[in-house]
């Protein structure tokens, strides 16, 4: 935790910087005896090679493709819903790339890292969609493994009220080090740190060095109740809540169909999940409850009205299929922000 | 009409074999004013050059894209009604090409026309939804013009039970001729011959030479009700059909939420549109309900029955974005089989 409150910073253009992997998502529709054939464990991301990304491809069912990345949904989310979004990762100079460049400019988000022109190609998940909305993401990484310290954009990262920073990016050491340097640039300008732990097998492979940087330089945490759980080393939701009380000024907790809880040194405040009439696929959904929360933030909103702005977008985004959002998400606010 | 009838004809493997542009669907949800601004006719297609089509690109609203084709969506929807369907199809040996050929062998369509090594690029539509659920289509035909007719498996095309031939494929000269050498093996083995009026522009451009297309080789008709208006030159649904009557074999005119008509000399047979909660996305919607009455009339079933099966395939693609089914169709319609 930062010891002091950045939300008296001077007001900029930019309201959240996001940097993660940038990733086309290629969507199918499975039952749940696809993931036990494949061997693939349920609601989680796996990292994949080039062979088993090309016989996974080859037994899934027809695909829909998307632009996903977790940051890079979060910064459409905050784009949609009516803030100044930013956002940094790599691309290749391939249809994907192409493909990935012109959603995130669609969704107006500032996007200006320049894309390899050789090696690896852009990287891809493939997100396997059961009956229940539920998604396991099988990751391709490609060149967003060669997001470099040259790439990062340093006006960018000071001038941006908050930086957000994606846990997955944190599974490739050169990656890793461009994200720290990332974090060392926008917290000498005395920026907010946020960050997400993405995925409970990427808390298991980076728990001692993330307690430390979350102890040190984050001010806002987003996970779901398998990550922190994993994080804490706590059994009960409970339990990891009360471990996460100081260690960060706001711990945002988000759990499924019961809604999230945000948790701060001095309280804990719970917020129910927006209903949908039906969960058509999950993918996005803790992406866009992180857009909702930090457009709040960044706007100098009260804790409460942040997460229900968190609880509209991601329930925008489970109600169809892809992980951006389809409607304006500042149309749906509007009665939140003029209460 | 063909002389004989062809339902007696010897059963074979392949229940139904299309024949089309092979394109992927990019789809975009943008507002009303968009059309306006770009000059788009609302719920038509319209044939656009490169340069168009990268502007146009440009300024889509975030995209979703999908493996599409009129002909290659129906082959999709007779595999996954459980059907045995083949397509043939020009694609090139690049990212938009593998993309489609995963998805139609995943819809467990038979395909295997070479990819073009060289040349223009795999065809593409970008498709911008209105928020009535209604797709306005502009596509930028690419490879798919370079179909000849050495492309087309003349095993495959005497043995399969129906041919299905996309009227769109009349846009040009080459893929023409390959359509009518198409229909002549097909018609030589005494096949069912159907086709698709595709598009009201579409048969305004031909309709000289699809009326004596029509009376002359083909069985089964599909047009909704702007087509057939369109081709009779009559000002109402009644005067269109009682002109088609006899005409062909069977005419299905679709008429979207009202249902559709299945027209035959004796008699026309009104079924009602499946109702669903809500229209997503009406792309797919002539495709699939062809789909649904294609597998029915291989199969034999009553012509009410088949128009039945045509509405539920349809009813299951509008509810969602894109033109593939996401639920197996078989299992949609085990009750109407087992009745």
């Amino acid at each position: 935790m930062v010891d002091s409150p950045n939300r008296t910073n001077p007001k900029t253009d930019i309201d959240v910087v996001g940097i993660g992997n940038a990733i086309v998502d290629v969507i199918s529709h499975e039952s749940e005896s696809f993931l036990e054939a494949h061997n693939l464990v349920k609601d989680s991301m796996a990292l994949i090679d080039t062979d088993v990304a090309v016989n996974l491809y080859n037994e899934m069912s027809p695909t829909v493709q998307s632009s996903g990345g977790s940051a890079a949904n979060t910064m459409a989310g905050v784009s949609s819903l009516g803030g100044k979004a930013a956002y940094i990762g790599k691309i290749r100079d391939d249809h994907l790339g192409e493909f990935f460049t012109h959603d995130i400019n669609a969704a107006g988000v500032h996007f200006s890292v320049n894309p390899a022109s050789e090696g690896l190609p852009t990287a891809r998940s493939m997100i396997i969609v059961t009956p229940d909305g539920s998604r396991t993401m099988n990751t391709y990484l490609g060149t967003s493994t060669n997001l470099l310290k040259d790439d990062l954009d340093i006006k960018l990262l000071e001038s941006a009220q908050i930086l957000y920073c994606e846990g997955y990016i944190w599974d490739i050491e050169t990656t890793k080090e461009t994200i720290r340097s990332a974090i060392a640039i926008a917290r000498g300008a005395n920026r907010t740190i946020s960050f997400t732990l993405s995925d409970s097998f990427c808390v298991s492979r980076h728990k001692e060095e993330w307690i430390e940087l979350i102890e040190e330089q984050v001010d806002i945490l987003f996970g779901n109740e398998d990550e922190i759980k994993e994080l804490s080393g706590c059994n009960t939701l409970s339990e990891a809540a009360q471990w996460i009380q100081g260690k960060v000024t706001v711990a945002c907790l988000t759990l499924a169909e019961r809604g999230s809880i945000i948790v701060t040194a001095e309280e804990i405040i719970g917020i129910a999940a927006k209903p949908v009439s039906q969960v058509i696929d999950s993918t996005g959904a803790g992406d866009l409850y992180a857009a909702g929360f930090l457009f709040g933030y960044a706007r100098g909103l009260d804790l409460k009205v942040c997460g229900e702005l968190a609880s509209i977008a991601a329930a925008e985004i489970i109600a169809h299929t892809g992980a951006r959002p389809l409607t304006p998400l500042k149309n749906l606010i509007e009665s939140e922000l003029s209460n």
